[in-house]
């Protein structure tokens, strides 16, 4: 991966103290992606990080602007006067606006909205209303709408004229009273006769998504579709947005944090690792945590009612974490398979009895080879005799069908109640793994064994 | 998410027995994406399936072929004929095309490449030279190329001429002697005067990746700048190819699938669960499992060693899946968000003390509560007196910390020695951990109660 000889932190913070602002601001120009000069200033000092934010031109402050942190944001909004705050909103696309508002504090939002002129404010208010996660909140309102008589003339035309601070001008969009009736690629418009009209050209079977879809959904819609961006309309089918890809991508990669998160029992946050205080960690990990650990107490009243067996036969301890490990993995195979489905639509709930059946051959295959293996090896290992080889044997194998049973149904049954499938992955697969494969050793050992 | 009313999978079949070709065709046409036709044709017969794709108009028909899997496309290619066939491969996309011959046995690779032309063909062997997950392997040959001193006039010129049949035509490339020298967007293009010439508009700071760089990095990368496109290079820095968005997404979707099946200790594939047979997810899943099982066995030796201990004080084993479940998922926690990290290339190697000193403070503020928490439960349940109680507090507050020292360190570590940290996830962890408590435990109580 190769990007042009990068300005350096120590670079800029050298040219800071030589006060050599003119190359620095040439150098800031020609030489650096806002998005890298945000993960930069991350480690400036206040002072410096102002220093340096003034010198921008104002597209990429604006820019730089929203790849920030709220600290920083907040701590550039106190130092900047009215005028420069201005100039930064006035730069700024909606959607970015938005997104930098919803973080803020009351008295800072009024400060930013005071900053803004009418119309723009009017939209952003409007913006705000939307539910987060809906297209709706991450839509972006600056798009090409064409009319259906144009000719393909005037519509390369009025890109001309608009087109320069439009996020995206590849799609353009065909509204008739504001109504979504076409979309027309820029490349349809580029490769036809100019005198041809709009409707002829239009694509009128195109995607859409409403304000209030889950930003998800419509983000794996372009996936799918391999599109540009997705027109986002009301429900009286009027067109009032676009999310543009790059959007999408982003959106995707939260959406996985998030998931990736919840699977392994914290509870998700929008901040990245590093940006994430110990004591929001904590607050993030103990929940989970805490939970899991008293239901734990299940499994030892279990284990408890069978102290005379355990004294008599102490080794029959040494099974356990053996057979709760496989249990618990074998679970999480299953849940995480199921989990990763759902989330990329290729497995719903309708779909239940066919997960159930492949897992259930599944299981019943890896059980008998497990259960054979871990038979062989404790009578070589001489950890008991053919009868002890045998009643673990047997038991690993139940554990292994009930785990890869548990583990496949609970996520498409907590997608289908509502509640977000990943709660469903390892953490609370192998507790309740835990309860079952120890119920069914003891059960199973102090029948053989009369105990 | 809205979509125009689809032809259903019952719809189709009902017209193919009523033999309404034609208005198949048409419905087929203006009312069907590929890759929705491709996914309800999964469902249908050899038979029917030939049937359906006969009706396609050709660039429907290749783009449905590059959405089918391998099986479909097998049934095709030995029903069509060649010229059919020859058809299909004009209008497939050279990275497609590549896509689909990567997976079909040599004597059906030889039939299509026999059905392309000469210099498609030089192309094709090109790029199937590119190593798998490389940029080479994902990019696409077809893209605009300008030079520096044409008009902006000219340039649009060329883009007529040429766009009609390129993937992507909103970013240009502007070459000298193959060497890539700058991009325009289409549109600087169409916003900026015709008479000025490329080089005054191009943007000469431009990002690009070589063709042997990873296409996970290529993708990210893709979705840091939020760009459409990006172009690759060769090592004498001459342009070969573009990756656009719609491939990056794609592209992260299977990297992101393939990550957290190898978290739950499943080796990864290509296909979809469904379209993976049961021997093949066996195949997948069962050596983790057989590897963990047999590392159980380090705990096993372990407990029978205090097998005196155990015969003493049987309700010591009742703590055991509490405190190695408590410690596992600490651990998994831990990892997992290191992982994650890593993915997303917010954490790297060097940040390993900074990491570690975070994991240490979080694991402390856990440990105590869940200490206290558990002793106090130990005590109003009576399972132990007050001694008891604070043994397993003890005991429970190291073993917190041991699994989050350990969670956070070993995909760091993993990474650092070339390996993927996706392996240091739940499954692995959670054995290592069972060990370490364990020892931990019986160390803490054998001392406390001189067993």
């Amino acid at each position: 991966m190769e990007e042009r000889e990068e300005l350096t932190e120590e670079r800029i913070l050298e040219m800071l103290d030589n006060r050599q602002f003119k190359e620095l601001k040439e150098e800031l120009e020609n030489n650096m992606y806002p998005v890298d000069l945000a993960e930069i200033l991350e480690e400036f000092e206040q002072k410096q990080l102002v220093m340096v934010f003034r010198l921008l031109a104002k597209e990429e402050a604006a820019e730089t602007f929203t790849y920030m942190n709220s600290d920083m944001r907040e701590i550039l909004i106190n130092a900047l006067t009215d005028s420069e705050l201005e100039e930064v909103m006035e730069e700024m696309y909606l959607d970015d606006t938005v997104d930098v508002l919803e973080e803020m504090p009351a008295n800072v939002v009024d400060r930013l909205l005071m900053a803004t002129d009418e119309e723009k404010r009017a939209q952003i208010n409007q913006l705000l209303q939307y539910p987060e996660d809906s297209a709706g909140s991450v839509m972006n309102v600056d798009y090409i709408a064409l009319s259906q008589e144009m000719t393909v003339e005037d519509a390369i035309m009025k890109i001309r004229q608009v087109g320069l601070n439009r996020e995206t001008i590849y799609t353009c969009y065909v509204t008739e009273k504001r109504r979504l009736i076409g979309v027309v690629d820029i490349k349809d418009l580029l490769t036809t006769g100019e005198s041809r009209t709009i409707d002829e050209i239009m694509d009128t079977n195109m995607l859409y998504a409403q304000t209030t879809d889950d930003q998800e959904e419509v983000a794996r819609m372009i996936t799918k579709y391999g599109l540009i961006a997705l027109p986002i309309v009301d429900h009286e089918h009027c067109m009032v947005g676009i999310v543009t890809v790059d959007d999408a991508m982003l959106v995707l990669q939260e959406e996985e944090t998030e998931d990736i998160s919840i699977m392994a029992g914290v509870a998700p946050n929008e901040e990245s690792y590093f940006g994430t205080t110990v004591y929001e960690h904590v607050k993030s990990r103990l929940p989970w945590l805490l939970f899991l650990m008293l239901s734990a107490t299940v499994t030892q009243m279990i284990m408890n009612s069978y102290e005379a067996a355990l004294a008599v036969m102490p080794q029959l301890a040494g099974f356990i974490p053996m057979l709760t490990g496989t249990g618990g993995n074998c679970g999480s195979q299953s849940s995480t398979l199921v989990i990763r489905g759902l989330a990329i639509g290729e497995i719903e709930f309708r779909d239940l009895f066919k997960v159930i059946w492949k897992e259930v051959r599944i299981a019943v295959c890896i059980s008998i080879i497990l259960a054979v293996v871990n038979g062989t090896r404790i009578l070589i290992m001489g950890q008991g005799d053919a009868m002890m080889a045998f009643t673990i044997g047997v038991t690993m194998a139940c554990t292994v069908i009930i785990a890869k049973v548990v583990g496949c149904t609970l996520p498409l049954v907590a997608k289908k109640v509502g509640l977000d499938p990943a709660i469903m992955a390892t953490p609370l697969i192998s507790t309740l793994v835990d309860i079952s494969t120890i119920s069914v050793y003891f059960a199973i050992v102090s029948f053989v064994f009369r105990l």
